[in-house]
């Protein structure tokens, strides 16, 4: 299993060419995690991210203006000097595409700028586990010295709420249009929002939605210590922006005076911890069902609707453990 | 672990009771499945799904007008006295809240069905693997007789196209409004699809739409045997349906003269087999964990940031083999 192996000389000159700042190094890294492939679990398992950067997801149905959003945020953080990652798992996002509309200006003065490094991930269609892959990338930009790092996903799927589990502070952006998709998601929007953003408010229905989310967060009540803020901004138009990026350390500073942000981390560390074990044990057995007769012979007869999965499974899981033992 | 257990006599009488056609006794079963604990693990290890429901997925974004497509759908089974199962994952469905708008009658029509078995899963806000439970239902409903399993996705994030996996149909559906989201998801619609709708096709926009998806299909290429029609449906008004319900048998007896059907099938098995495996031996390590001091060590000093979740799990993983050897 992988724990035996190292890194290829060709990985560890990325990963000091990487901490030295390189950010096509970084660039190259991220594509190897990406494929989350033998070689992406070398390097996740030899970087040493600080844990220093602020980890803030940006979710929402489409439509939201969540990519304005996070391009006003950066605007923000460039002005105070912090270095900046940007993950956006968005196709159709701006940053993915580097230009569409009025974007194209304000995309391309971050694109330039060295301070900032941006990276879209493909969905992979219907395959490709982001949530895992997402963490790694994030790992990777702490490590190469961001102060902040801001992830976009697209719509508020099941997956793009999970993404959200990754992140410290999480912005959930809604528009007064955001129908049903919205109604759908909104106990899980309820339950993952340190911060509600009321975006494009100069349209109709933007107070009402607002007082709408402020009465459920008063029924679900709140966590001790932070109180959900319900903000009204128009990003195009850079109002409001100004107030969100401060909300974003303000909630930075009470969770950790709260635990809650050690606690979201530790989290975190114990689904990666499952995650690899998962990783580790999968290898082994699918080597050795490769490498034996009586394993294979059970996946043959599964294949052949002869035995059900969970009687291959218990075959083969008692076989192996028989042999180990 | 799970493999040395059996069923308690009550779940064994609900088997029995939902094999002999009781309805209340699927649904006790399916709670169980979702709740996805070492109970429902022993459910699915027992039921033996005949496998001979065909099941189909309806996907596409909100407003696509999915419910009432499968809706419509379901009277065309009934209509052949096909007995049918429908699994929603959309909260905010007419099936899942039973009576909205106009589809009230039509609804409960089918809620009085004794032939319909009509469940609505939670999405569980921003936790709950809806795609392998999905699976456990599925398998459900199959064990329980019906002929026809319909599954209603939200939405069309990673995990809706996700769940798409499970099925042997998969049709999405789109409206000439649909913007960003499909947009952003087109790669993975593409990739799912064997069945396009363009619905609610008295809109303007209707016809390019389905030009452009034409397009694009012709643009990758169709896989040999089923060639994938672009269907014009206004399921609320009736029209086109019944072309669909003909074109779902048409695909399952085309993909089962071209193995299609099998492969499908035998790669639902081998990832429910993985699964399985992996839910095993994390029940194994979480226990070890728990009653060895060495092992409990390593998770804590990676809590307080010590190690990295990559060496916890090696030192863990280590100890466990060395153990077992």
């Amino acid at each position: 299993m992988a724990t035996g192996k190292t890194l290829s000389k060709e990985t560890a000159k990325l990963i000091d060419d990487m901490l030295q700042g390189n950010a096509r190094a970084l660039a190259r890294l991220i594509t190897i995690v990406e494929e989350d492939s033998e070689e992406s679990y070398q390097v996740l398992r030899h970087i040493k991210p600080s844990g220093k950067a602020h980890r803030v997801g940006v979710t929402g149905p489409p439509g939201a203006g969540k990519s304005t959003l996070v391009g006003k945020l950066t605007s923000c953080a460039r002005e105070n000097e912090l270095r900046v990652g940007i993950i956006c798992a968005d196709p159709s996002s701006p940053f993915s595409h580097g230009a569409v509309l009025g974007d194209r200006v304000r995309m391309q003065q971050h694109y330039m700028d060295e301070g900032v490094h941006i990276r879209s991930m493909s969905t992979r269609g219907s395959l490709g586990g982001l949530p895992s892959t997402v963490h790694g990338v994030i790992k990777l930009m702490d490590a190469s010295g961001k102060d902040l790092i801001l992830v976009e996903t697209v719509g508020v799927g099941q997956m793009e709420l999970d993404v959200m589990e990754n992140v410290d502070t999480v912005i959930v952006a809604l528009v007064p249009e955001a129908g049903d998709d919205v109604q759908a998601m909104k106990a899980g929007l309820m339950e993952i929002a340190d911060i509600f953003v009321v975006n494009k408010a100069d349209r109709p229905g933007a107070d009402s939605l607002a007082v709408e989310i402020q009465s459920m967060l008063d029924l679900v009540g709140q966590d001790k210590g932070w109180r959900i803020p319900v903000l009204a901004t128009q990003a195009a138009n850079n109002v409001g922006v100004a107030e969100l990026y401060e909300q974003i350390w303000h909630h930075r500073e009470t969770s950790m005076d709260t635990d809650a942000f050690a606690e979201r981390r530790a989290r975190q560390r114990r689904d990666e911890l499952t995650a690899v074990l998962e990783k580790m044990v999968i290898q082994e057995f699918t080597r050795a069902i490769a490498s034996d007769a009586r394993l294979s012979a059970y996946v043959s007869r599964m294949n052949e609707g002869e035995i059900s999965p969970y009687e291959a499974a218990e075959m083969i899981y008692r076989t192996i453990s028989q042999k180990e033992s």
